[in-house]
């Protein structure tokens, strides 16, 4: 079992919002839900960015300020006895790294940055972005099940290739949209479904992967 | 930059020849040196394991007894500071998960044990063995540049597909059949050529891959 989780929304803050508060650029904190156009919304970001000379290390400095919610280290430390865990962020990894390290060092798959010689944001590399599915079913291809959690619309994708979909605080329509979806809104809810497919899985209910088997 | 390291002659000493140490039973040692077919050797360690009720909570407590090489933990922590950190071992999780705990964590991918519900080992589930390239390749596809670290011949696969392949302490002859591969035979060795590998990426020397990219 693979539990790949997603970063911002569930297990931390949104990072561009800590950002716009500590420097006051209230437009830092726009999401897709005010431009749904990915590229557009990083251009306007970047753009901001560099009206105010805002450069990467006083960026990645605020967000390796963010907490993590109370509790998500150790749901990430439990679901690590039960399974393997993977972080897979739209995030950035300038942004992300050190709190996931703070949090136990897990694995994290995320966008970076390109930054000139002084520091300052001139583009973006989008590694993850739109790709979480793929990740997942490289996995899936492997032989194992994968749990998925997540609590957007940019996870979508991924919730429909993943074995289990987990949708915390997710949007009704989404959770519409994800037939074998289980909801949960607080890490208790996650706890209890993670459990139960690990459950399921150590009774050898999903034992049709191709993985080979020997019995003696 | 995604590092997959072989566990057992790499990072750890070989867990069956720990368990032939303490059972007394010498047979166990044995590895695909003496017998090349895995399932055949396998057949014969249950065997050895069966006519002498040796069962696995007792197996597993010996291996987890196994100590890491001197400077396996500080070597993946360095390492997870420059990239995602994995293990690919055909080793079983029930062997080596406590002691990939120990070490700080990193996902393990592993074979597992099938047993009786008194603990007896009565086959095996092979998710890794002959499956590390297919692990990697799945990575590649997603746009990461992989380093290989392994010492054996169930590496080579591994080592083939892989950006950047490390044979540790490996036989003369494996050497000769990957010719990127880089050898070592210290965890300085190693450290040497991932610190080249991760400046190499981070200078955009290996600025070809799929990834989505944006320029402001």
């Amino acid at each position: 079992l693979i539990i790949v989780s997603d970063l911002e929304g569930v297990l931390i803050p949104e990072i561009w919002e800590e950002i716009a508060r500590v420097t006051g650029v209230a437009d830092l904190a726009m999401t897709t839900h005010d431009e749904p156009d990915f590229g557009k919304l990083m251009d306007h970001r970047i753009e901001l960015l560099q009206a105010r000379d805002l450069r990467l290390p006083v960026l990645s400095s605020i967000a390796s300020d963010v907490l993590p919610y109370p509790g998500a280290t150790e749901l990430l430390a439990w679901m690590r006895t039960k399974a393997q865990v993977m972080i897979a962020s739209d995030t950035f990894h300038e942004f992300s790294e050190s709190i996931v390290q703070r949090m136990g060092g897990y694995n994290l798959f995320a966008n970076t940055f390109r930054t000139d010689d002084r520091g300052r944001i001139v583009g973006y590399r989008l590694r993850i972005r739109g790709r979480k599915d793929n990740v997942i079913r490289s996995l899936k291809e492997i032989g194992f099940r994968i749990l998925a959690i997540g609590d957007g619309y940019n996870d979508e994708l991924m919730f429909r290739v993943a074995d289990h979909a987990i949708l915390f605080n997710a949007p009704d329509d989404l959770v519409g949209r994800v037939p074998h979806g289980q909801i949960a809104s607080d890490y208790e809810d996650i706890r209890q479904i993670v459990l139960d497919a690990w459950r399921r899985k150590e009774a050898g209910e999903f034992e049709t992967q191709p993985a080979q088997t020997s019995d003696h």
